[in-house]
């Protein structure tokens, strides 16, 4: 251990270091002992598995989605609370899409020896607010040595059978629904990167935000998403939205993967594009010198990502019902934002001014077309 | 993509790959799909979570566990196959440690962007070998880009309620015992070491294997570990099992953690230990010049981990019993080599020539004391 700091990860060891994080997790569990999350938990961290009690006949959700140092973050813009959270919560998203409840999660650890110890413990602060608020117990996990830090999460969750919703399902004449506001994960991140470039580098998480409420606010969304869980079950108990994804790639990309699973094509109403009222100042107020472009904001809402809010697909007789019960349980607006067609190969975007185009899906994936 | 050359990761871009990865494992279910195992797949592969049906009263076992390049395996020495036959035969190995039964495997590949696909393709092949002889169904993943591979396992399995076993449970007196033969796939490792060094260079892989079976033999056990999936499931069926862990990281180890998970002190009979026959000759045949110390092959079992035996504790009175019913309905035998005493900080091996030394648990934990 360095004289006077934080011990490094290779400093403690492996047997060390897991019996820290089960006493962290243990701390974080026994003031929430009485939880339906972990009431089902016969066994967990510190045997060879977990052993879960699952509810009779709900069918098992199970997801799997890694946060990797340098590619969807950097340690010198976000604190390590901050990526426990994100590294859980995209995963609690894919649940939401489901309509389901997230239950238990196992956690992946790589880690490069020479890291602070304080950088895992952060990193385990986070992980546990989030599962708290999604009432998901963590059970187990593991941990290895690596070259970057990489957090990989798999979390299982759970639906009522009659409940599920896939991304397939949608039929032509079906209208295009959106939750929430888009943009504003995407416009955090352009503030972020402008404020690293500026004199006195970036804020490092949460907890040491801007003076701005409104930046404050973009930044938020960008490193602690909140996944639409009520949202996700409220619209699944309606019996009416016949497919569903969360959007964690980009508005249009996910468009284009519910339009591919269902063989559909679609219209897509820019227009109607639901784009954060707090964007168009954000990126006028950042330094990156591209704010003066008119079409900036909705850019950013139509590709920008990590919004997590959920798209889905419901009868033109059931959307009324739909989004108003949407709005009456759970506080959420929902925006009907274009309408599915036949015909796989016609997919559209219609701009502010009636100008008919090709939908681009310009989101990014990994490997191609953009950094991560 | 090169001329001539086989694409990379980055030329197909993610949406490809995903496509390429349900093909694969779509065309190896495709196969077998009467198992039990993709019975209960209400939904696989390609949309935001797997749905799962789950055995009613069954406990449901999740364990996770990673490969990392150049920690745990390097591209030189091993083929992507025998990587992906490793991966999950890991996991399952935990599982067989429960006694249960694995189902469902997620798969969370982190891939350089310049890696031959046919690396790719390879790692599946070798993933979708172990999932057909364990009965598993691959049910889902993710992909994203890293400096180094890493794959990411997560396994979902059951038990009976009555038939969980823990690594608490042990009593002062149980004997210990340990399923087949230590030091196999340490003696592999020394074998492809000493291999690459040789002119020529290491095999590459099972397939390539070395002109001498019983070195062969070694190799495969290191590339190609068999989870114990039918001896676990025996043993916990006997009811007389009271705590068990597989051998992951050596003898000595996760001996440690037995009784550490217990409270109990351990008398290990280092004469008793089933030292693999075949180890003696290869650590002669090697050239890394350590084969004539007497110790070497002992010294591998003791320590040398990844043989994923299992190590259980039994009451004297049951041993014959279970011992012999293990050799009846799997064909496994399994040697008694110490016993369990009160007061956990008395943990001792007796050698061959009766000498009484403390137990150190000098198996290789991560970011301490080894490489890996």
């Amino acid at each position: 251990m360095p004289p006077g700091g934080s011990p490094r990860v290779a400093d403690l060891g492996e047997l060390a270091l897991l019996d820290r994080i089960a006493a962290r997790v243990a701390r974080a569990t026994g003031a929430a002992v009485a939880t339906p999350s972990t009431a089902g938990v016969v066994l967990g961290i510190g045997d060879d598995t977990a052993a879960l009690r699952w509810t009779p006949g709900a069918l098992v959700l199970a997801t799997t989605d890694a946060l990797v140092e340098d590619v969807h973050f950097r340690r010198a813009t976000s604190s390590s609370a901050d990526i426990g959270w994100k590294a859980l919560a995209i995963n609690a998203s894919d649940i939401a899409a489901m309509g389901g409840t997230p239950r238990y999660a196992v956690i992946s650890l790589m880690l490069p020896g020479d890291l602070d110890v304080a950088w895992m413990d952060g990193l385990y602060d986070g992980l546990l607010e989030m599962a708290g608020e999604a009432g998901v117990a963590i059970v187990g996990g593991n941990l290895a040595q690596a070259p970057v830090i990489v957090v990989d999460v798999t979390l299982l969750g759970e639906v009522a059978p009659d409940h599920l919703v896939r991304r397939t399902g949608a039929r032509p004449g079906d209208l295009l629904a959106v939750t929430g506001t888009l943009g504003r994960a995407a416009a955090g991140l352009v503030v972020l990167e402008s404020q690293e470039r500026a004199p006195g580098g970036a804020p490092r998480g949460t907890g040491d935000a801007p003076d701005d409420p409104a930046l404050g606010r973009l930044l938020t969304s960008q490193r602690r998403p909140k996944p639409r869980l009520r949202e996700g079950a409220a619209l699944v108990e309606t019996g009416a939205v016949r497919a569903m994804i969360d959007i964690s790639d980009g508005l249009l990309l996910d468009l284009w993967r519910l339009c591919e699973a269902g063989g559909l094509g679609v219209r897509l109403d820019a227009g109607r594009v639901p784009v954060d009222p707090g964007i168009a100042a954000a990126v006028a107020a950042s330094t990156d010198g591209v704010g003066g472009r008119s079409n900036r904001a909705l850019d950013l809402a139509l590709a920008g990502g990590e919004d997590y809010e959920l798209l889905f697909a419901v009868a033109p007789e059931d959307a009324d019902r739909v989004l108003q019960g949407l709005v009456e349980k759970t506080g959420t607006s929902a925006t009907l934002i274009g309408e599915f067609t036949g015909g796989g190969t016609s997919r559209t975007i219609v701009d502010g001014g009636g100008q008919v185009r090709p939908l681009d899906p310009g989101g990014w994936t990994h490997f191609k077309g953009d950094l991560r």
